[in-house]
């Protein structure tokens, strides 16, 4: 693995960070190092795209944490916590445009600097499911 | 990263399997190596999960990619296709159980022995977008 480009955005301190990117209306830039922007073809017919990307501030990992939503540790893989065995962060971001190898978008929830892994589109056929049970966050719901 | 556990599927063959999770009833064993169980704490409160893994069969990448949807080439990050730079899988699945360091799933799409690298809740606030474009992949729909 190694990053296919960096991510932008205006937040440059854990502090200010929205919790997840579906609360976020913040804008950044998806740059792709050139070598890789031939994959970018055709990405601008779609509206919305997951980022992964490598949680690059996050030091080691624990597998109790406690979520930033809760007041209880709960095990990693039952939270989106940073500090996981294998730092992979995944968020969807709305696409505003493409200029070359630089996307646009709207919902950035990363810090300044981080570095991409991957591009997929958001395809709600394959996304969405309903009659979902969240656990723990059905209590905290940010919305 | 390093794999943190192992999928086991009944597919061992590519040209059986569902294009997508969402397409799947495939029964599959997401098992976590010991030394990472204690993580999955709180895991049984959720319906659905993602799952990040390594396409571990696919061997190097393309930037221009028929998509198994499609019969024209398009830009590899505008597909979920399996030959990617960093290739990292994503799907949702629905946890039926969990037994120990083991979770019996439904609507698994990878092959079986698929090393996994990560899971996430599937949280409807943070993963659900709607008024969505989805490109060349809104004629080729699936459902």
């Amino acid at each position: 693995m190694r990053p296919i480009g960096v991510i932008h955005s205006p937040f440059t301190d854990t502090n200010q960070m929205p919790i997840q990117s579906s609360t976020s209306e913040a804008i950044g830039q998806v740059e792709v190092y050139p070598e890789f922007d031939d994959g970018l073809q055709d990405i601008d017919e779609f509206s919305h795209l997951h980022l992964l990307y490598v949680f690059h501030c996050s030091s080691g990992y624990v597998l109790h944490v406690k979520p930033f939503l809760d007041d209880h540790p709960r095990g990693v893989f039952a939270t989106r916590h940073p500090c996981r065995p294998n730092p992979i962060g995944l968020s969807v971001v709305r696409l505003i445009e493409r200029n070359g190898n630089v996307l646009e978008v709207e919902g950035v929830d990363m810090l300044d600097g981080t570095p991409l892994l991957d591009i997929k589109p958001y395809v709600p056929d394959f996304d969405i499911r309903l009659d979902v049970r969240t656990g723990w966050y059905a209590k905290r719901s940010i919305k």
